[in-house]
């Protein structure tokens, strides 16, 4: 996901979505947050999504808290007054570089009260030039320990070429495009009837003809499993599960083209493969007692369920290969056809003349 | 807005926001259809919104429709049974030349059965190609007066060139690109203090300095009237009203370049300038009994208010001028600062060193 490419590219610093104001709708805004969670981010500013998911809720004032104030550091001691925990100053309102001197001077004060300046946030400008400014002029300061945070418009592209340049950036605020669809704004699956049920209750294959083979729409019910090679995924592997019980190679991916296997790893991924289907509801008549219990669908509290999203997210982030990680050029993960369901496949869409008998 | 561009595209020609299944959750894809129907759609594929909001619901069977059955003239007869009053058929699926065959066949069942096939759907392919041919395969059948619907990634550029083509389509469904945000994943506005009040009442100007004059921000309550040329709108002139009681010029574009009317032009706009700032809510203190109701605010139902911004929006494109309504290279509806305005605006932005006094 957006998240989890951006959270990727800052390395293990933390990232916090500050994607609310940007999102379409209040509804559109607590899903990109509870998204942003389980995909890796530390914290959101989304105050309603912390509350209904459990995620940590991180911020910063606004430009226009210090635009309410007669001068900068009137200010900053004001939010150092009223917020004593949350000693984190954006410095960018008016200049930056009285920004950091005033955010100097409030970190003294703070100091007084017994609390201490946790960062400043730089959210405008030449983050790489002014990351080492700051850095500089609070080191210079005896401020050792307080962070730097960077937000405006960053996505993964901007995040990891900050981190390639070595800019000393703790934290990061990623907003706009985390919480929008600048990548892929409309999603574009279509969906195809694969199958239909007779009054037998057998299952029909349909599908789709198309003069591009691309197009064409595999048949009937499919099964998933997903291979791993030394602990890391090599492939999603599709079958028909009434040609086959298990798929088995050679393999070729989505067009037809062969993907290549060691004979060992193609034994070993199938041994370890996993299946990738998990049925989420079952028929009304099939119920059982303890069915769904088992399944633990019903039972998860919602911010329990969005924890449990995330570990599963970050332990299958870890699987992938990582030519599919990648920031630039990342590679497409393969999803390929079992070579029996392949031929079983084309025997339909060969037999069928203009339309499926 | 997209529909209204969209609508203008089409000439005339019915619009049906076919966007739902793409629209972003379930909100986003209600919001969208009201969006559409205010914009101009003429109907929408969203049965929630049409039953909210009082907006026509319109649409057509799906490709599922027809691969659910054994061929596809058996599930045209199928729909005409089930659905006599709605004789749209999509004739894709398979192959549409086939496909229109078999559309025939089906109006001429219809026809028997006291209906009439309304139209056949296009959804794929070269549009301008196949409604031409469609158009050929319905008239040499007779069924001069059964329309054509196209859809399949349209929006306003690609039903310009088709009416430019002039192929014979006569309603067009538009999904995708009306319901999510291809032009503009995120609005790219920001807010910026513009006054505090001050505890004897007053309201004290703010604002955001920057070396770009572009990004500093009007300080002071602001008000904003529309002047009018011959029943099109000119401008959006912005002033302040502790400034001056009515604006006046000479013009200036926002970035500080002068704008030109004519000397009689000016005057009468300046006659016929009307506000665009109405509050929607008053201070509770200020509410007297009658005002609410003057503003209409709290009573008018959903769908008439729906009913209501439709007619405003056709009415206000109608004023605008005809070159911010161009599908290709629109120009920007100019907004403009009161000369006076400005120059009070440049005192402060002067006289103000590195922070507001």
């Amino acid at each position: 996901t957006k998240a989890a490419r951006v959270c990727l590219a800052a390395r293990g610093d933390p990232v916090l979505d500050f994607g609310l104001r940007r999102a379409q709708g209040l509804d559109g805004g607590v899903s990109a947050s509870r998204a942003a969670y389980i995909g890796g981010c530390a914290g959101t500013s989304n105050v309603l999504a912390g509350k209904l998911f459990g995620i940590p809720v991180r911020g910063t004032h606004a430009h226009s808290w210090v635009m309410a104030f007669d001068d900068e550091l009137q200010a900053f001691d004001g939010f150092a007054e009223a917020m004593p925990q949350n000693g984190i100053l954006l410095v960018d309102t008016y200049d930056t570089r009285e920004g950091l001197k005033h955010a100097v001077a409030a970190a003294r004060r703070f100091r007084e009260k017994g609390h201490r300046l946790l960062a400043v946030r730089l959210d405008s400008g030449d983050l790489d030039y002014w990351s080492r400014t700051a850095r500089r002029t609070l080191d210079e300061a005896g401020l050792t320990d307080v962070k730097i945070v960077a937000s405006g418009d960053l996505d993964e592209y901007r995040i990891d070429a900050l981190k390639r340049a070595e800019a000393p950036i703790d934290l990061w605020g990623v907003g706009t495009r985390l919480a929008t669809a600048y990548d892929e704004p409309a999603l574009p699956g279509v969906y195809k009837l694969a199958a239909i049920e007779t009054e037998q209750g057998a299952m029909r294959p349909c599908w789709k003809l198309s003069q591009q083979v691309e197009k064409r729409s595999p048949p009937g019910v499919v099964e998933v499993v997903r291979a791993y090679v030394d602990g890391r995924a090599r492939a999603d592997i599709l079958y028909a599960p009434h040609v086959e019980a298990r798929p088995a190679g050679p393999w070729y991916d989505f067009q037809g083209l062969p993907l290549s296997f060691s004979l060992e790893d193609e034994e070993n991924s199938l041994k370890t493969a996993e299946p990738r289907l998990v049925p989420l509801f079952s028929r009304a008549d099939d119920a059982q007692a303890g069915e769904h219990e088992a399944t633990g669908l019903h039972t998860v509290p919602e911010a329990e369920a969005v924890v449990r999203a995330r570990k599963r997210a970050q332990e299958e982030l870890a699987r992938l290969p990582e030519a599919c990680l990648r920031i630039r050029d990342p590679q497409p993960f393969p999803v390929i056809v079992s070579h029996k369901t392949r031929q079983a496949w084309s025997a339909l869409w060969n037999d069928s003349a203009e339309e499926p008998s």
